[in-house]
């Protein structure tokens, strides 16, 4: 009865694909359907992407439809579309019909209108998947299922089970059961647990917990991790303008979101804008992405170039501070970044007040200074030693002691006033934040050279 | 009975806090006490870190043993081992047994060797506490609860519910039951769900999923959180070597690893090289983080101003090179930048496999190939309108489409490196990449204009 316990394991699925192909080879279809089907839905749609398109139209029309319908949920968002895309419609309705609701609305969202028109009209299970097609993708309408377990206040514990025990055992969020009175308002939530261990009599309203968090449909979802994260909650109910019970976010949901959000900050940060860019991208969606970008950062260096234009005629005498003017936009530019990745990471995860906005400058501004006289004697000792120029040094020190201030300065409020104006922090990527520390870092160097210009050639 | 649902409600917490400080100035301990203790855990710690010494040492001996111990749970670890040390230590010992037994594994971690010893030899409940100490703290096993729940196989569904009857209700996760043979093998899993509407005398290993999903007890907590949200499982058993049970990791657990590793990662890239660092750490703890990247990237930088000080006659003939060659290097790093957040997002998220390196290495050649040769004509065409030299323009522009080549490779296989030779591939920050992107930009650019002097003058 018992085997061993099952840890995850690329190998596995590996070893598995090997076998899966010499049976293919063989012509033994339904052997190979059957090591496919045995693998957990997230390793069968992992094996199934890897196969190739040939093998894949072997085994698909084979699969039964449960399997088919985990394949279908397991696959990244553009895999399933075009996937969706490539069935007869009959079979997609009866995928879809067969699929959890919030993902067969996915698919939906993903595939052509005309296509998901028709799938539609064939689908029968209509009721839990036409709710959730209007929600935006990112915010808890768009994230929640509609399959969840609502129990009337006024019924008993006893009753409950009961009706546990007929509902479809393939609905999500079994854990917690949430207390819905008859006008569908939300009035309490209760665990399976309490349900299990209560005097069969109870009745729901005297065993529920009356406090239950909630989100608006309407609301980001970043909204709705924040609250199940903070809160350490399983699952979390979604209610309409109204307050009635709409659906339900659950904790695998989250897990998504908690990474879709950091690989969105990690993105923006590095000037990439979309977190939907991965290496799978085709060449000129990652050209359209990362190009816009690059072309800011096109007028933003040449920005730069024309504050070190303003000092030609000192560099054509001096030309050793062509040398060092890039030393100091290098080290204001990574000062800079320091902070912008504090800063961003303190307000995703919401442990900034604004009213503490100038403590944390003034902190910032004091770890700048310190940083820059470090980093500014040492480097200036350094120049001097090396090219002899006592004046060299010290100008060198003094404009890496000031471009590493304003640079903390600049990578701590950009950040602040990007969130001021409702907009993400995490868009104050390196692009924006070293236009600053170049072009200040350049002008502050290249500016007391002139002044001291005689003591310099 | 019903009361609203409640929301997250960052105000809430404010205006709870504004009637503390009323309750408290009018010396109405207990009011306060009430106020406070009727908040969630997670905003009863909000409130009272925000509380200043003398409100909380007022508050504190008037607080019950559960609040304390709930909100010693909340807190952040530094404050959570703060205020450890400051407590007596039989009250201390009496805090960490109302305590979940990993947090309070977690605080006698932090405290003071010393301090530890006192508290173990005081308290009563050292079962549960004892065997998470020896873990580091990001291991699976640092990560458990040694609070489950445990079947035996033989047992009845009716003998199970009788004994989740009368086990300690606060225990965690209470959705998944283990199934445990005599020997203290992990043997299955059984969701309560299936435990309720099995027939009353089913015995548990009928109805039990004899697959089990498991970690090692000293896997990293990240192979623990790839598992959890690969198969999106809110606990995962944790086994020694002996395939003992000793432990499980919790989807709230999972949370807090997808945050801190998300922190982690954006940290890195940004030249922080620990995820501990927050805006409320000490000026002298950031320093002591930040200043050796800083220090790094001197280096770095002054290894470029080497290789342009190579270039110092060139520079004293044609100064006009020192106002763009820092266009060719800040398109340089940030084309790598792109790359670098890509392949490392990937590398985290498990959707990279290394057979596949050297068609991602070209995919990325082709991008950066492309992109240098749209900027490069841009800037190219540019500059030449500027300066009026068309010599320059196209000096420039192939050295920005060199750059920017070299730059996408960079940032694509430094992680890729760093991932095969074991080391967390976020390392490969920016100081790191954009130390080749600048070097190998001064030499490329300033090399094609030592080589065409003669049109440049």
């Amino acid at each position: 009865l018992t085997e061993a316990p099952r840890a995850i394991d690329k190998d596995r699925v590996d070893s598995t694909l090997e076998k899966i192909r010499e049976k293919l080879e063989a012509g033994d279809i339904q052997d190979a359907i059957e090591i496919l089907t045995r693998l957990h839905p997230a390793d069968l749609a992992d094996a199934f992407t890897e196969l190739d398109e040939q093998e894949q139209s072997a085994l698909l029309p084979r699969l039964d439809l449960q399997s088919a319908a985990d394949l279908m949920e397991e696959l990244q968002d553009q895999a399933a579309a075009d996937f969706a895309e490539s069935l007869p419609t009959d079979l997609l309705a009866d995928l879809l019909d067969e699929m959890q609701p919030d993902e067969a609305a996915d698919v939906l969202g993903d595939i052509s209108r005309q296509r998901a028109a028709q799938a539609l009209s064939e689908m029968e299970d209509l009721d839990e998947v036409l709710p959730l097609l209007g929600h935006e993708d990112e915010t808890a309408g768009g994230r929640m299922t509609t399959s969840f377990v609502g129990l009337l206040p006024d019924s008993t514990a006893q009753q409950a089970i009961e009706f546990l025990r007929h509902r479809d055992p393939e609905a999500e969020t079994p854990y917690y059961l949430y207390v819905i009175d008859h006008d569908g308002q939300l009035t309490g939530v209760l665990g399976l647990r309490e349900l299990v261990i209560a005097p069969p009599n109870a009745t729901i309203s005297s065993i529920m917990d009356p406090q239950v968090f909630h989100v608006d449909v309407k609301a980001d979802q970043e909204e709705a991790a924040r609250i199940m994260a903070r809160y350490d909650l399983a699952g979390l109910p979604v209610v309409d303008e109204a307050g009635k019970m709409v659906g339900v976010i659950t904790y695998d949901d989250l897990f998504d979101v908690l990474e879709e959000e950091a690989t969105e900050d990690i993105y923006r940060l590095a000037n990439v804008p979309s977190a939907e860019l991965s290496l799978d991208s085709p060449i000129h969606v990652a050209i359209r992405q990362r190009l816009p970008w690059l072309f800011l950062n096109t007028f933003t260096a040449l920005f730069a170039s024309w504050v070190i234009s303003n000092f030609e005629p000192v560099l054509a005498q001096v030309a050793v501070l062509a040398v060092f003017q890039s030393v100091v936009a290098a080290l204001g530019g990574n000062a800079a970044t320091q902070s912008l990745a504090i800063m961003v990471r303190a307000i995703a995860l919401g442990t900034v007040e604004l009213q503490e906005v100038w403590r944390t400058l003034v902190k910032e501004a004091l770890t700048g200074l310190l940083q820059g006289v470090t980093i500014g004697a040492s480097v200036g000792l350094g120049v001097f030693l090396w090219k002899g120029n006592p004046v060299l040094g010290i100008i060198l020190g003094v404009a890496l002691i000031g471009n590493m201030l304003i640079a903390v300065i600049v990578g701590t409020l950009i950040p602040l006033v990007l969130r001021w104006l409702n907009q993400d922090p995490a868009l104050a990527s390196s692009v924006l934040v070293t236009a600053v520390t170049d072009s200040f870092g350049f002008a502050l160097f290249l500016g007391l050279a002139a002044l001291f210009l005689p003591y310099l050639r």
